[in-house]
């Protein structure tokens, strides 16, 4: 969606790649339009829908002969259904993909912290959608202290430059979250993962992103073995 | 053409956007296709010609409805002519925006020396375009011993992750030409500016890559301009 989340998502892309030689890489086509409506406004019902805008610019990428489209940005899956009902293609959901990894990490009942914006926490973008059936995970959110005095100033550190400020917040809302049982967290939010890592947290990190990016390649390899099946 | 260039472009084009909101950003369709025949390969002779793929790519963007290409890889520009001939809609040519850069900086009749790989350089690229009426750079390229031991082996060494051994044999090329009069240096391969600028390179540097990004920027905000004026 905006120019920041595209790269940081192509180099998520590209270091989950197993190539050695160029030709191995994956095709993609990359559609960044900062000028859509905001999700965040929409959401809080405060601007026009971005649905329209989406749906032109998914029917775009499938002209330029893309056959799977990812939306690297939480927001935009609150419209994640009736674009993929308007769209003729398949698309991963940036949620289920985080949810499979954290799942991996953590075990289908356990106990996952999750790092967000007020918005995405707020929708239950993450809360609401277990994906796959007899999955039941327990989700811990930070307290709403927590949320004022660290994760969305943290969050707004980091975008707008000041990194050591944020890892230093973010770290210590993705401690408090472990300190109440948190097994692993969940970064919701492309900004946290910049600064906020297996290092610097006391439990594993999810990065959603990151997942999406892994998914997007383990498809690509095997659409590439189909073809070469059915050659 | 290959993922690292096209991060790379992305990252010079959001730099050079004067943005400050998410809307005012340059809207941009990419398409990274690793699969397009190796443009050196074509050039030496070896392999077959990259232009019926770049044609296909080129109208899968117009497909996506694009109003402007360009190409961040220099060797793709020797298929310049006959690519932007196929295609219905203008192309920006690298070599012109990193000529006009330099141009800037050295004045018309400058010296400039040139740090690309063997096969830019032989190919003539830089060398035989000097794109306005005149215009008359003066070019200073490596020696022979100093492409074999300094610019290819510092260009493999960036490739291959080895940051700090290929800043210190580029920025020791960029000497040499400086030292043999060189008023600034032009870097015509994506690589060299990952290690080489204004602070270690004795005289400027003009990045080929960043003079393609912020002309793309100036004929966006035109074509923006333009819009409003027609509206």
């Amino acid at each position: 969606m905006g120019p920041l989340a595209t790269i940081d998502f192509l180099q998520k892309l590209l270091a989950a790649t197993p190539a050695e030689t160029d030709q191995e890489h994956v095709p993609v086509v990359t559609a960044s339009v900062p000028q859509i409506p905001d999700r965040a406004a929409a959401f809080r019902g405060g601007g026009a829908s971005p649905l329209p805008a989406m749906i032109e610019c998914g029917q775009r990428l499938i002209d330029a002969g893309v056959s799977l489209i990812v939306m690297p940005c939480n927001t935009a899956h609150l419209w994640y259904e009736p674009l993929q009902e308007a769209l003729a293609i398949p698309m991963i959901h940036l949620v289920d993909a985080a949810l499979d990894d954290v799942a991996a990490s953590v075990g289908s009942n356990g106990r996952v912290g999750l790092l967000a914006t007020d918005a995405t926490i707020a929708s239950g973008l993450y809360l609401n959608r277990q994906s796959k059936a007899g999955r039941s995970l327990q989700w811990l959110l930070p307290t709403g202290s927590d949320m004022a005095d660290l994760v969305m100033p943290g969050i707004h550190a980091v975008k707008s430059g000041h990194r050591s400020l944020g890892e230093r917040l973010l770290s210590k809302a993705a401690a408090a979250l472990a300190g109440r049982g948190a097994q692993a967290v969940l970064l919701g939010c492309t900004e946290i993962p910049v600064v906020l890592n297996n290092r610097n947290s006391p439990v594993p990190v999810v990065d959603a992103t990151d997942s999406l990016a892994r998914r997007s390649v383990a498809w690509s390899v095997d659409a590439r073995a189909d073809r070469r099946t059915a050659a």
